[in-house]
């Protein structure tokens, strides 16, 4: 499924770090594709998948069991391409590049989702760990995949998630390569932004996870580790699409992996305690 | 529609205190009745709304775009009666009294709500604040309503719900007083639990959210205040119950105000940062 060949857009890029949200939307609007992994500091980032209006429940649903992966943060009307987290936005034109899913099974990955949009699907959009990695970074912790100018890397996990009717499917994960003496912040301020898929679900050996070889992600891009790093494993807001491959309705439009919504929110309104 | 007349269990009850949930729930499905508050220490509360499926989507979708009144814990599949959250639970009988609704209308409060239950009812179960009076207690806060043995005075307030499609109303507080040397405990302890309300939503002036008496609460009782004490309130999970009044669903059965169900849970397994 790992088709996306677009160059990301990194941190390294300090026009894209600075970019208001947007600015960001603009220029995805007008064609720019890319990973949005330090794109415009300080904005809230989210997944997209939007359903068909008779499987929205079931989706609220899974979100709802499945917290941890799937933190809502913007539920549509059926057919509405705006949301409250960006002034503005177009759902089916803002977002860098997207899948289209029919039956389960992805069928093209357009920059623009317009013409593959229906009156009937609900949009959600769910938090994203690109947006705790300026809270990890402010505290000093190495963001590998941004250095590298890189996708993140996702797996999918062999940790069912809790079926809602129809719709079932495994949890997926990114994955960060963490210093050991940096490991303590990298938890401490992802577990301040629960929103966005709080603290890690797993640290260390992949295989507890059903991961087998860290260098062929499902999704993203491998990234390199430092020779101490460990490995450290978030919930990711891709496991809808894995729910879609396992479950198969007859339609949904999602991001690409890595590709997001960049929304108005700040970060700090998701931060707690 | 204040209508339940019990007298309350309290934490002056030190047995009810020390219970394990099960032995709470066993006590209410016996037809023990009262308020909650003070019960079986340490273990999460929730508030009750079932609704027919037909009513399911809409009523997690008013949960989502509401999450200070209404954060939901579980959400059954149509039909069950038990719940995620508590073993061997039957929510039919474990609750210590409901609320039986038709087209918006109150008409009937028993203890056990097996004769009304349908086979298409969908259950939410939602956070409630008496979850956190634990740790506010911890820090030295004290709880009016509970030493002085009553319910917790709540509110409809002027402040209206983000409507999800049938459903919408106004949003419902409880409130504490507090004395102002308190208050920065209280606001931090209960923001550290979002999944039940976390921190209030107003501090001081009544007449902000629209309550013009706070000797005349909607639901609950009256609870006497210290001469420095400020009026805290926080977003209650009678929220629904107020959006049952005001948008008419068929039917549906709630918690009587104050009257929770005992999961599980641990308080702890709730707290963030």
């Amino acid at each position: 499924m790992n088709r996306t060949q677009d160059r990301p857009v990194t941190l390294a890029d300090e026009h894209a770090r600075a970019w208001r949200p947007e600015t960001a939307r603009a220029r995805f609007r007008e064609g720019l594709t890319g990973a949005t992994a330090g794109v415009a500091a300080g904005h809230t980032q989210a997944n997209l998948i939007a359903v068909p209006a008779d499987w929205a429940y079931e989706m609220l649903l899974f979100c709802q069991r499945n917290p941890k992966p799937c933190p809502v943060l913007d539920v549509t009307d059926a057919g509405a391409t705006t949301t409250v987290l960006a002034d503005g936005a177009d759902l089916r034109t803002d977002l860098p590049r997207y899948r289209i899913w029919r039956d389960g099974e992805l069928v093209d990955e357009p920059t623009d989702a317009t013409a593959h949009w229906r009156d009937d699907l609900v949009s959600f959009l769910i938090g994203c760990s690109f947006t705790f990695e300026w809270a990890l970074a402010g505290a000093g912790v190495p963001i590998r995949h941004v250095e590298q100018g890189r996708n993140v890397p996702m797996y999918v996990t062999s940790r069912p998630c809790r079926p809602a009717g129809r719709l079932s499917g495994p949890m997926v994960v990114s994955m960060r390569p963490v210093p050991p003496q940096h490991l303590s912040a990298a938890i401490r301020e992802s577990s301040r932004l629960p929103a966005v898929h709080g603290g890690p679900v797993h640290c260390g050996d992949p295989s507890a996870l059903g991961i087998h070889d860290l260098a062929r992600p499902d999704f993203g891009d491998p990234v390199d580790a430092g020779p101490d790093d460990i490995p450290v494993f978030w919930a990711c807001g891709v496991t809808p699409q894995a729910a879609v491959t396992a479950s198969r309705p007859p339609f949904a439009i999602t991001h690409a992996p890595g590709q997001m919504f960049i929304s108005d929110d700040r970060d700090e309104q998701y931060r707690v305690a």
